[in-house]
């Protein structure tokens, strides 16, 4: 099948390239053409503006958007005015759901279908393939099942589940129809929010093993400094890289976050060339606010998001503050070991 | 290699299967020894007394605990005066590391060795095998190694870690000498932390998503409840199983429990069966303690932990409260749909 | 000064009947003045219709609004064709700063004036005086003054801040401008979801002493109940509203919601006419909004929020999934004590 | 009435004082006496030794230790042999609960007798008064009636508990006797924890408002930095010292920490002089021990003292392996604005 590709860059050329793996023509269009000459030998046919990416598809025409968020509307607005009814625009980034709803009402208006991927694999997908959660009618989903299906994973990287027979249904392959508009960015918002409470509590219990030898160093005896309970139990000096990797097998713990955490390890068991900055992309504040227009409770996602605020100093004035009342209250001053 | 078992419930005999399909011979004693039949037609010598037990090992003798916490001071008051200088004592339940600290000094008065094993795997290790982190006497670890191995879940597993090369290491076969006395069970306590973090990021995220549809229920307009926002925005009527299902494959939080998540809500998708009452352990409880014991914050494993807290009801008297005070300055009446 | 005050419920008529108390004309309308004959009776003028109250004000008018938040949209539509261009409309209820942004610039194109006041003192403030932030144009606020301070408590309710001298600043009174449209209301945002975090740590604090006296029940020997630990030390039966009387004097914990506190547990030292249903107002949830727009970490309000979440049994399913997690991975059956 | 205090640093001077005030007799000890002059001059009779102290009090004797809580063990070892049976120790500094317990046992032996006090109040208690926890035989505690109602800041410091009548009862004066050994710094340790728990609140919530203006900022588009949404809602400049004040009168969250805080923000807006490492002393990480034991969840309060540590760097392995794994997966660079 012929698709469109707006946006060729990390995640949208492993996925094109994978798509021409597949079989699948594919139409791109990026900003930086100059810098895709590797796609174009692999088969891509590279256009350079809007109205040449149209005239190079065939109506039904569908498009796949693989750009930032905050690029999207204004594609979209490109877009609009140059299809026809019945054409479709797959934004597969990383857009809130309540945009798609919004955008797929004023698309309708033309008879312009929209559907909505979210896209879990990062750059690990060019091989492992892509974990798709989608949104849209459903007959403009089926269209693109192949394009789906060629992304997708396929069934053989994961035994099946029991309880499950018969027929392969498309979830055990990799993606899903989640239903209707914004539910594919839903899901994915949602996996996303899962995923930072996943890393925050690695990142914790990892913390915790990195400091078993606490009771090892000396600290002065200070009324500002609680000195540590049992410091004859907190004698270890764990080897970090080694834990994360038994724990790949056999474990209750094991999962791909925790390969990758093996990975990272086993290259520097330190981890001093990060300074822990941690960026966050969106969909953990969005899973958060959907928490709370829910009256759901996530407090562990929440904290997961807070510890990410907190590691970019977001936290400072709050801490001057609790210090500035200890002091207000007990004279306490701050202790500078 | 020849090894006493003494505990043979669902872990031990699972255990003791594993290692007589390995070769092993396992002496095996239990409190019901009526219901081992089974592990003795597999090959297992059955003994009904601590005197028999130690009669039918050769010196140095390994013995196996795979009993209740609760249960090992006990035991090992039997053992210790039965038991000669070079024996070793091995301790595979879930025993807190502070106690393992006691208990080998205790027994090294006597030239017993002890070595405290954390094992994960739960029902499926007689299968997929166990993985399990030791601490103790270097040269005692390495006198179990054909034991530790026959247990583990084996290299072949799960693809090697990239960046690892060479001659394959005991974690790279699921099991790994973590440290000194103590050292596999504070291993284990915080592999259990993280577990809990884990599974609470599932349980959030999965809640969440039911909700999708919060948008669709009738709220009468009252001061005491809250409107959702957008409700229009809130219609989704998510297909739980199909979405545990479809992360399995390519997505970012691909794990394990996801696994078991999917296979859990393939069966019953409603999961009624449940009332939401949920244990824990202890290791739980000891990875906060120890957190909190080296100054290390670990807010997500710590609200993880009061989740199951709070769902065995031990928060009402906090919430009666919150509604009281509510009541006191608002005049709030409490509102029951 | 002369004002109209729209909405006489339980705060309407508390506050039309203070600014009586200090001297003030109040104009009020309310659906149903039938129950209003007091405050007529104390002075008030009570009409029957946005006519009648638009004619009995003198321009430049001011019309406070009392009322649900979900009611504010449709009284402004009314107000705004009968209002004259320097007329001013002042919500004082809970709306979010957000829409009192969109609806002061809806109301400029008619050179009507919004102010938002955010107001705290509950069913107190009739006797205490009403804490007033404030957000507006400085002279449209500046006119207001006379009724502002006729709410506020008064300087002398509290001692003078150390550090403040010369005279007496507005904020020193119980009300402050806090800056353009919106920062009334976003300041008492803030206000409540602090409220929530003060709250639960009174709540759970509360909690603990409480349960001081774990150690004395009688606990099965199980496999899924962890025992707890030095069930010795934890034999205390408090009494707790001796306990929250006694921190009311000379504490660091002092505040007016211990003394609300102390109040209820003298009334009801069980609370057992409380449930535990914990209802939210919506500013705990804009304020943890806000903190995601911001960036800014607010784990503790974050989680005081989820409380009131769960105690409305929200957390039901993702608890139900945790259950059904730890039987899919360890065959661990819910306990029920 | 007589009573001997070792330790007269901050708290003990201060207490000191307050007791001879109320006409009561002092008899000191302190490692540095030579800097106690002004106490002298005050009334207090300094001695230089355990046995002077000893031999210039009367038994039934009363002896009241200031000291830190890892003085206290080596103190009560020079004291237990001096004393004689019916004497008694007051250990008024921030013991654990569960020291107490023990060491009351030890004194018991030789008819010793034990009091825990916790006290709180801080450097302001000298005037305001000390709250007090106390612990104890009852009679023993009778005894000291005297004391703890010339320390504690009497009835008229607050307004009677609506629900209160007849004859006042020592909690109205501030201070309680909260049940047998070990409960006065029980209860006082769950006072410090709550104190964590509001103190992070006032904490979040003003920071939530000093970043009121990050709608101002100009923040580069990048896929690696989340922009604000609505940036045009987040304009504001609050001015934090002029909203401490103005909820110290009629708002809901009106507290003495609250006057503490607008103290500290009237002398120092921008908290400069603070860089923000918190300590905790020792009682907040009892609290969250004692919470676990009991299985009582308290997330606001393990995530206050949480925050704290992070405060002092304690997370920076945790973010740094965030950010690690975001690097591994998703080829994220860390971004330093």
């Amino acid at each position: 099948m012929k698709i469109g590709m707006i946006g060729l860059g990390r995640m949208g050329a492993n996925m094109a390239a994978r798509l021409l793996d597949a079989g699948h023509e594919v139409v791109g269009l990026d900003r930086h053409p100059e810098e895709r000459t590797e796609l174009a030998k692999d088969g891509a046919y590279l256009v350079t503006s809007y109205d040449e990416l149209i005239a190079k598809l065939e109506a039904p025409r569908a498009i796949w958007l693989m750009i930032p968020a905050g690029a999207v509307e204004a594609v979209i607005g490109e877009l609009q005015p140059r299809l026809a009814a019945g054409d479709a625009i797959v934004d597969a980034g990383n857009s809130h759901f309540q945009d798609d709803l919004r955008r797929a009402q004023a698309l309708a208006t033309d008879g312009i279908h929209f559907v909505d991927v979210g896209t879990s694999g990062g750059v690990w997908g060019r091989d492992r393939g892509y974990c798709q959660m989608v949104g849209g009618e459903p007959e403009v989903v089926q269209r693109l099942a192949p394009i789906l299906a060629a992304l997708a994973p396929s069934f053989e990287t994961a035994p099946r589940t029991p309880g499950r027979s018969g027929e392969l249904r498309p979830e055990e392959h990799g993606y899903l129809h989640c239903g209707p508009h914004g539910a594919g960015h839903f899901v994915k918002m949602v996996h996303n929010g899962i995923e930072y409470g996943l890393m925050a509590a690695y990142a914790e219990g990892m913390n915790i093993l990195r400091h078993a030898n606490a009771g090892k160093a000396r600290t002065g005896v200070s009324a500002e400094t609680t000195p540590i309970e049992c410091p004859e139990m907190y004698r270890y000096d764990f080897d970090l890289p080694a834990i994360a990797e038994v724990w790949r097998r056999g474990s209750v713990i094991a999962s791909w976050l925790l390969d990758l955490l093996a990975a990272s390890l086993a290259k520097s068991p330190d981890l001093a060339e990060f300074t822990g900055r941690v960026s966050d992309s969106g969909e953990g504040r969005w899973t958060l606010k959907a928490a709370i227009d829910e009256s759901v409770p996530a407090p562990v996602l929440a904290t997961a998001l807070g510890e990410r605020f907190g590691s970019r100093g977001e936290a400072d004035f709050a801490h001057r503050l609790l210090a500035a009342l200890r002091y207000e209250f007990g004279g306490h001053e701050e202790v500078h070991s």
